[in-house]
């Protein structure tokens, strides 16, 4: 509202010129010398629109790196592009700081931005930089594009289709609790190359972009996993109306959370119903579940087969879990809701 | 991070049941069921894409009312794709809740959302809401379209260039004065309805989207004026490497701007640095000034010429501004800086 906070930091636009103009290459946004962006998908293509916020203390501890901050924030939005089968072309970034915030906190979240756009061959294509009192703050547009008609939804699960995810499950959440209880690690037998696997599975996801491909071809519907597994089928089950069958014994688990349930049965449910997964859940019709296995092979990432989805029926759940052939019932909450 | 602030607010997903999915009536929005939206602009167009965020205590006071700040933030956007000579599409929604908003906060907002996409058909696209420590914090992401190389630039303006703004300049900064000094407006002697107007310009922009057909036909540049006059037109020149001659003189100022300049003429400086006008700055060519103007006209906008581009001199100051046929310099800072 026109009042200046001071902070040592250069200006804004210095803070532009400086740090966001070279991740901006694309034509279209001129070097952030505009106020818009320009693009087009390529001819006979949809465009994807995904966005994601995230605040400092619910999505990320205040004091993670910068550098891990943006690979994070750039890697859940590329996540959810993935998971329509869309390739990724470019994202905006929203971003506000607080005057607390360095130049080098900006420096190094640029350079955690730069990783993942080298990696997957995406541009800043514009943003907005603002002032706020309690900062980071960061909200994030991935654009992604599909030919026409080939985007895969949620919402159109069918009876019959197997359940896939790829990846493991729940390292996410269990990489939290690491987090949370320093220790915890030593408490549940980790070792340190464990430990840091699962606190580096919840830091960095790895959006599963390689498995853009086989959705499109293979896949009814498909999701990424960030709310939990159980929260998200159930998303796609309400969406798709149908209910899921799922098998948890072939959930995929890491060995190092494998280690961590083996101590106490209680993360079990951790890693099955926590979030920050950032795996994608598919829905195949059996005809194409050797094809979308081998395709997803092929683009190097696992796989597990974890259930099969039903028709409706008003006297059954949404969702049947059962463990060593019997039914299971949670007994905590079915997983994250944002509030 | 997995906890749950508790509200007596209704959960995310019956929330945006309730409230956002029938502000999304695109096919490509799905009704709010999937995590990305797909579109596409129309064939031989360019989309148009900005994006602004806002926080309580910066954008917006805490306590204006939901409905206001709704259009407020919409305006925002509308007046930047406007700018653009770009006609709005659609737009993502992200919404930052703390616990202490309620059900009522949202139904009004969306209140206020829904009001703007009936006044210029523009569709609620995707979006994101989240939890968040200190709220509201929005940030949008607005579609627009031009045909494939109509889009006006910020940094094509040319040597020789006349330069024109819409509507009345300062409105908005002079009634930010109001709000901030309850007694203001009474030792300006402002009557009840010039106050009113200039309370009304600072929280509800009304974004010149008519001037978008005269912009991609007849100027070579424009930008919309949101961090002030002086400061807008120091960016347009900076980005395109011309300078200004502006006179002051004839900067269109309301009846109630000119009356407040009358009794303190420190507002005066307010008005033509001071942020938050949302109308639009234009270069146009000499033998497009005429057409221009009936243009503008007739699509209900007034305008005003106010001063020219000039060949950038070394020696010479980036603006130039004259009042009263004597060079004018500013005493105070040249506009508002995000930080």
């Amino acid at each position: 509202m026109g009042e200046k906070p001071t902070s040592s930091r250069p200006g804004e636009f210095s803070l532009i010129e400086r740090y966001f103009a070279p991740l901006a290459t694309n034509a279209g946004a001129v070097h952030l010398q505009d106020d818009a962006a320009v693009f087009a998908p390529d001819a006979g293509c949809d465009l994807v629109v995904t966005k994601d916020m995230l605040v400092a203390g619910v999505h990320f501890f205040e004091n993670d790196p910068p550098f891990d901050v943006a690979q994070k924030a750039l890697g859940m939005n590329l996540s959810d592009l993935a998971a329509k089968g869309a390739e990724p072309k470019g994202y905006l970034l929203g971003l506000g700081l607080s005057k607390d915030i360095s130049e080098e906190w900006v420096a190094e979240f640029c350079r955690g931005l730069k990783l993942v756009q080298d990696q997957f061959q995406i541009d800043l294509l514009g943003g907005d930089t603002i002032s706020c009192p309690h900062g980071p703050l960061l909200s994030i547009t991935a654009f992604g594009q599909v030919r026409k008609g080939q985007v895969v939804r949620r919402n159109e699960a069918v009876a019959g289709a197997q359940l896939y995810v790829t990846g493991t499950i729940g390292d996410g959440a269990l990489g939290l609790k690491l987090r949370l209880d320093e220790g915890l690690a030593d408490k549940c037998g980790l070792s340190a190359d464990e430990r840091d696997f699962l606190l580096k599975r919840y830091l960095l996801p790895e959006p599963r972009v390689a498995a853009a491909q086989a959705l499109r071809d293979y896949a009814v519907a498909a999701m990424d996993i960030s709310d939990g597994l159980i929260a998200d089928l159930g998303h796609m089950c309400g969406t798709s109306k149908v209910r899921a069958q799922v098998q948890l014994d072939d959930v995929p688990f890491s060995g190092a959370a494998s280690a961590m349930i083996a101590e106490d049965t209680a993360f079990f449910e951790t890693a099955i119903t926590g979030g920050d997964d950032y795996e994608i859940l598919a829905a195949v019709l059996p005809e194409n579940t050797a094809a979308f296995e081998a395709a997803l092979q092929a683009a190097g990432l696992s796989c597990a087969r974890i259930g099969e989805l039903l028709a409706p029926e008003a006297s059954e759940p949404a969702i049947a879990l059962s463990l060593k052939g019997e039914a299971y019932t949670l007994h905590g909450a079915g997983g994250f809701t944002h509030f």
